[in-house]
């Protein structure tokens, strides 16, 4: 890593604004080298943190936070305003248990205005924060980045939507990075756009509008007359221009160069000035700086540690999205009725594949999971059979379409939850520890845990071709270790004994079948017989099923990557009690998540700190004995 | 009621289609006649489904359901269409238990293309729909009817979206019936659009398209200039057409009378000629041919039965929701930090009165939920306390953001769960009977439920002023008996025992007190005394002072009105089994909403289906003795 003499001046946001213009380029250097070494080193979101380095720089030039607030979407490219707001020397805990978060967190800096992580949240939040300084006579700037993808989001839409109709006085940027850009924002050229923002043009049109609302109703007609011109004008100088932003009611300025530091501070001069919504529309480079990320961006969209110079290489390691990406190409070809969605993730999700195969059968639908999930309840109807994949993070924003538009009305649709459980670095806002409990209240559901590749591919099968209603699929980030993979598969979907035992029985969830097999392992140590038994299916509970399973039984421990206290262990102890069972039942623990947001740290790690790790799990048993 | 000669008539749709232009004025007043006789009798969504009736007819004379469908954007507006569809002698039945449907829904009739009833699905689903049909390579139709209250819901964005950016060939209807009205959609003249949406403008416009998609490349230039020409001819004909649907890949027609038949006819007919998303805007009057509704349409939307000579009455019966809205106003003025925030229910939600007193910390966003979640996070992060008021089904719409901006930031916001429990009439769709399991799992949160207007009062002022986090109070539709209203409040705000006993716990949540007190008195007629438990507070769960409350007790039952199997019970259960509590505990059972979606009918009859009245209560409990 080269040195950074002038990073290493900025100990917070006034740093930054008493640079030269020089000295503000060189500082984009140093921030981008210094975040391609550490990136490179222990992982992280790159590409986008790389595309907003000038524009966090023009930011922290002309706003003051904390008293201005500025309101980063998702919240993966805000590496640099980290850097530049007191937490470079923490950087090497980025996504790191107890260290920094890989997002903009309230708890963990004044600096950060709202915590983000899902995609699209920002107009919302920061018209909020805006709407509460209005209140308290507070005239502090609040601005929201967004991204082009995150605007395609619905509850963007509301809060401009908002915003504009009451002319609420926030700049929103939209970071054009050209990875999903609409071509009607698209197609603009900088020359126009320039004339347009120039301050001279605004000062007319104000003018302008003051004269017309001043105009007695007798030259009204003539008003509108300038009106019209005025419009043909407008036109004139910026045919293409996205005016769905004006509609809603903003000032749109744009498109510029986002990597150009002067000026985007002139731009946001002229925000600053003006009173009422308005939308800057930059345009930058994802990975920019990195030739490597600049090139192939989605590559280098979150990584893991990586070669600076020779880049990034895909992983050996088979994982279960890897999986499910055979699988649902396999069988997408055997059945004609199968259709697969997802929002903005085809990579990620690992319909890539099927595309490729069966494009016709294949709709990326942009960050819209709610749209996702009733267009595909409308592709049921007619009958199709919708593979909507979405990580279980996600998936929380489709709750209401999940409930209202495919399990009340018992549609056939499969639900593909990846990274459900722990994911790790990403932390608490992604943790996909949720969905178990979301799906446990809704009707006609069925809700499946494979605990290895063999299981997903079966279930998936069974979920297209024999299940009715709902059917999620969860299944975990990252691979399977040996222990899971010898795991044999059998015709059923039920649950089953993996390992026999009479002494006490461990239940465990899909990839938590690991923890359970080495704990009964120990355990046979000490002369302890422990059936493990997989659950597999979550939902519906066959209660004979169970008794059977159970039987001679008296010690219960169930494990799951879930929320604790509201999630299968406690729903089979509702069941079973209401069946009577519990009475001969001695022991019954739940291994899962307590009740609070789980911060980020490596799966193995919080598995400790939560106390679902097979060493607790096999003293908590031992202690029953 | 007037007879009905040409309503008796139509048997199915294709009857409509017989019709000529003098008897389909005529159906259209009749249908208007007959649903206000029926709904002044049995109540239901009156000025809605007056104002589309004029639609509908025109809909079923040019599209063929069920080979075209047709998607209800919430459906509380589809009386006419279900009549016209051969539910005229089932109307009776309407919203009843075993009766039609007040939305339409798939599994009653063949003509519902898909379930409705909460807001801005109709997009989504019916692109759904249309992408199944293409793939079936079936040329059926498909049209969306949306209000302009509706598309204020972003899940309608994203559907508009995809739908444009895919080009594909969908209509939409935008049934603007000046409600909530935006500006930029209303100011424009009928002559104008009638010349842009005239057959001939449209076919000339596709001609000069595929001239310019054959235009060699060396022409280019030449076809931006007549592109350019076109644009500004575009413009002179539409001044202030709302560009936002254009932007979005729409053709927009409108806007139009929606109470003219002939003339609906005529713009189908267009719609259905044209290949590619197409925006129908026309303007309707809700309440249209009932003059009273016409007036005050607000009053009519959903009604209770009522004198069809002199109107609806206010309702003399005081409800949890006129109780809310007195105390939020209390608080209001007494703790400056409130601001109280709906989605388009004002009224509804009983924060009109807090408008009324004090606007300034009033907001009203729309109908999208999401973002009034998330604005409200960015007013918290401020310093003001929100009190977001929703009604329990409508804030599944808001589950990622409650879990992902509030409870993972550990936010103070308070949010006013209206209609939670089992609203009645309104059915499946509204039951608000799911917000118990929601907000279970989320961190953070606390969960209150009163018994009575005075416990919600005191929730209330401890949800603003003592509380952290986010705290949800949940009150049911209508209002209190005299058995709840003598229960009386004390200081606190967990469990309490409201009637002593030693034989058996009945822990009742909010107004389920009510079946818990009378199973109790029947008990006590049998010698068993019964200890009831208003349990007040759901989550946080104090385990001590629950063993305390739950001393000497060796058989419990408990009573909600929501999910059994992922409710409090099962919460209460799995902490009680936890502290090794369960042991002597003999009997143990959870009175709640069975898993399956839940069909309108009064609350007290469901009650007794779902085996949660008192009677039921009282028979299991002296079965354990």
């Amino acid at each position: 890593m080269k040195p950074t003499p002038i990073l290493d001046t900025i100990k917070c946001p006034e740093d930054v604004a008493k640079l030269d213009s020089t000295q503000r380029k060189q500082l984009a250097e140093e921030i981008r080298d210094f975040i391609v070494d550490r990136v490179s080193k222990n992982g992280g979101h790159l590409a986008s943190s790389l595309g907003v380095v000038d524009l966090t720089i023009a930011l922290l030039s002309e706003f003051e936070p904390p008293h201005d607030q500025i309101v980063w979407d998702v919240g993966h490219q805000a590496y640099a305003y980290k850097l530049l707001t007191g937490r470079k020397d923490q950087f090497e805990t980025l996504r790191q248990y107890g260290g920094i978060a890989g997002f903009p967190k309230i708890a963990e800096s004044k600096y950060d205005a709202f915590g983000v992580g899902h995609s699209s949240t920002s107009v919302s939040a920061a018209l909020g924060l805006l709407r509460a300084k209005k209140l308290k006579n507070d005239d502090g700037h609040v601005i929201a980045v967004i991204g082009d993808g995150a605007m395609t989001g619905g509850m963007a839409f509301e809060g401009l939507n908002d915003t504009g109709h009451f002319s609420e006085n926030l700049t929103v940027i939209l970071n054009d990075n050209q990875m999903s850009i609409d071509k009607n924002v698209g197609g603009l050229s900088r020359a126009l756009s320039n004339l347009r923002s120039s301050t001279r043009y605004i000062k007319a049109k104000s003018r302008v509008e003051r004269f017309l609302l001043h105009i007695p109703l007798i030259g009204r007609p003539i008003a509108r007359f300038i009106m019209m011109i005025k419009t043909w004008f407008r036109l004139l100088i910026r045919r293409n221009v996205p005016v769905i932003f004006e509609d809603l009611g903003f000032q749109y300025f744009g498109p510029f160069d986002g990597h150009n530091i002067d000026l985007l501070r002139k731009k946001l001069k002229i925000a600053k000035a003006i009173n009422g919504p308005v939308l800057i529309h930059i345009v930058t480079k994802k990975g920019k700086g990195y030739p490597l990320a600049e090139e192939n961006p989605s590559s280098y969209h979150g990584v893991s540690p990586f070669d600076r110079e020779t880049g990034v290489k895909p992983s050996s390691t088979r994982t279960f999205t890897n999986c499910f990406s055979d699988s649902v190409v396999r069988i997408g070809k055997e059945h004609e009725e199968v259709v697969a969605i997802c929002a903005a993730m085809m990579t990620s999700t690992g319909l890539a594949n099927f595309r490729k195969n069966m494009k016709l059968r294949f709709f990326d639908v942009g960050i819209a999971e709610e749209h996702a999930v009733t267009m595909a309840a409308g592709m049921a109807v007619n009958g199709f059979v919708p593979v909507v994949a979405l990580y279980s993070t996600f998936a929380q924003r489709a709750y209401d379409q999940l409930l209202h538009d495919v399990c009340l009305q018992d549609l056939h649709m499969v639900l593909a939850l990846d990274r459900a459980g722990i994911v790790g670095a990403d932390g608490m806002t992604h943790q996909g520890i949720y969905d178990i409990s979301m799906m446990l209240s809704m009707p006609n559901v069925t809700l499946l845990s494979p605990c290895n590749f063999a299981e997903l591919d079966r279930m998936l099968e069974y979920a297209v071709a024999d299940a009715k209603g709902l059917v999620a699929v969860r299944y975990p980030r990252g691979g399977q270790c040996e222990i899971l993979e010898k795991i044999p598969s059998d015709d059923g979907i039920g649950p089953r004994v993996i390992r026999e035992g009479e002494d006490v029985a461990i239940l465990s969830l899909g990839v938590m079948c690991e923890q359970a097999l080495l704990a009964a392992s120990e355990l046979e140590k000490n002369d302890i017989h422990a059936r493990v038994i997989d659950v597999r299916c979550v939902k519906p509970c066959d209660i004979e099923t169970w008794k059977e399973l159970l039987s001679g039984i008296t010690k219960i421990a169930t494990i799951e990557d879930g929320i604790a206290q509201s999630g299968f262990g406690s729903y089979l102890l509702t069941l079973l009690e209401e069946a009577g069972e519990m009475s001969r039942i001695t022991h019954f623990h739940i291994f899962g998540v307590s009740d609070h947001p789980l911060v980020a740290g490596n799966r193995k790690l919080l598995l400790e700190k939560e106390g679902m790790d097979e060493k607790t799990i096999e003293k908590t048993i031992l202690s029953w004995f």
